[in-house]
């Protein structure tokens, strides 16, 4: 199934070029109070939804190409994301002083690196955009599988790490270059974009063999395939749980190929990742507000 | 006011030795549905929540002795953290190769590095205590004064920016040393302990002239005062602001001063900063169930 959240928080099932509107399953959520829960509602209880979807036979059916797509995770306790996780960009980073600045912890591979954080307050839909600050500053794109945890996660083994996946999504891990601490210069609102929708893992059984590319204006810019990851989905689920625990909802987002470029106010980006779908992103500068924005 | 989270998710109010239990007044807060909010939702009720506590006339009171304290905060949308923030501690980092691991990131200042991220679920409070991972590696304490935002603050500049405080409390940023991101291996399970209580703003109009200090089993291991740190709160809220927007609840870890040291199992913390109070953390192996509680 394909999850996805549009408008002002209603839920979709997409299907082919349209969405079946389902934000009545979200009923089956239960209510919350303070202190709230410190993972994501709805992938915590995501089969009750799909069940409860499926039964609603008179719900509405609007064109994808109509709604403003918003992150597929709206609670996630946190963004984990890898560093250099693909061999050709670890060597573009080590080749070109705009990417690494000198910086020698970008030199470094992601065995010595680990896993670093992105505020989860800078996650966005698709159809919300991407606000660049910083303009006298580079501002990359980097296209990337995400993938969300389904279940409470400690000390996972990577042979039973796929098990904890609910699903797949497209990530952007928008960054600024320079020397600051990563959590820090990849973390500005709207730098993480989650989209277009989750695909639900069953419909995934490999996903160490995906295409992914991205765009700017019709232009390839990144092309490569997961399966050049140097830590597939089942190191990083192991080598994350291995140091702290993962929540339904938590978003890890596997690392970038080559290709990483600037970005500029008025671009169009348009990503793509195998068996996910495709998604395209406007980026505008902070200064500007969103464009209006349809359903 | 003094704000205490204990017990099974209770609320109290401080008042010298004891607690009134003023769990009653967070029926103040809004009940939420999914998606739900981003931001701390006591945090950003505090002054109705105050306000309803002052007319509960029947508080119990109960010895402050007696309760296991939690983080004050419950849902912190992210934990911020300042790197080398007192030049003595920088100082000290340089001097120590079991402290910087010939890891060139930790050399440079905090006009560079900028802040980091800790993982909102490495939030305990001191009655929880902290249960150490990677006992082969170098676990060290380090005391900071911490503060939590009260409503959203973007772009915000110094001269403005202590409006912006809800409170201040004791943070303890537990770090595994290494090569990894700083996000990454300060971001273990409990390794980010707050408390003992939140003290409201109004209690502390100027931050920047705090004694802190942190013993290990009754040795005294950390003794400064925040006049040291080379940027103070307003100064952080400038920086921090100026990348991503800080929603109520999130938490500032200010950095700690020198005299860091390593941790083992069996140890307790004494972590003290003047004008919030002091609190005792027992330390474990993460192996370890945590001690039974009290109430």
């Amino acid at each position: 199934m394909r999850f996805c959240r549009f408008g002002e928080g209603r839920l979709g099932l997409v299907e082919g070029a349209n969405v079946r509107d389902v934000t009545a399953a979200l009923d089956v959520l239960p209510g919350c109070r303070y202190p709230l829960p410190t993972y994501d509602v709805l992938i915590a209880n995501l089969e009750e939804v799909a069940e409860r979807a499926r039964t609603i036979a008179a719900a509405p059916v609007l064109p994808l190409s109509s709604l403003k797509l918003l992150s597929p995770v709206a609670n996630p306790g946190k963004i984990v994301a890898a560093p250099v996780n693909y061999g050709k960009h670890a060597q573009e980073v080590r080749d070109n002083p705009a990417l690494h600045n000198n910086n020698p912890a970008l030199l470094k591979s992601i065995h010595t690196i680990g896993l670093f954080l992105k505020a989860t307050s800078s996650l966005t839909g698709p159809g919300e955009g991407i606000a660049l600050r910083m303009l006298d500053r580079r501002n990359d794109h980097e296209v990337e599988l995400a993938f969300v945890i389904g279940k409470e996660a400690r000390q996972v083994s990577r042979r039973d790490a796929l098990q904890y996946v609910a699903g797949y999504a497209i990530g952007l891990d928008i960054t600024i270059r320079g020397q600051e601490d990563r959590s820090f210069r990849k973390s500005p609102d709207t730098y993480t974009v989650l989209g277009p929708w989750l695909v639900t893992a069953d419909e995934i059984p490999n996903p160490g063999a995906l295409d992914l590319q991205l765009s700017v204006n019709g232009e390839l810019r990144q092309k490569s395939n997961t399966r050049d990851m140097i830590l597939g989905v089942p190191e990083l689920i192991e080598l994350a749980s291995s140091f702290y625990t993962l929540y339904p909802g938590d978003v890890v987002i596997t690392g970038t190929p080559e290709g990483v470029g600037p970005l500029a106010p008025g671009d169009t980006i348009e990503a793509f990742v195998e068996s996910v779908g495709s998604m395209e992103v406007k980026v505008r500068a902070a200064s500007e507000a969103p464009a209006a924005g349809h359903a």
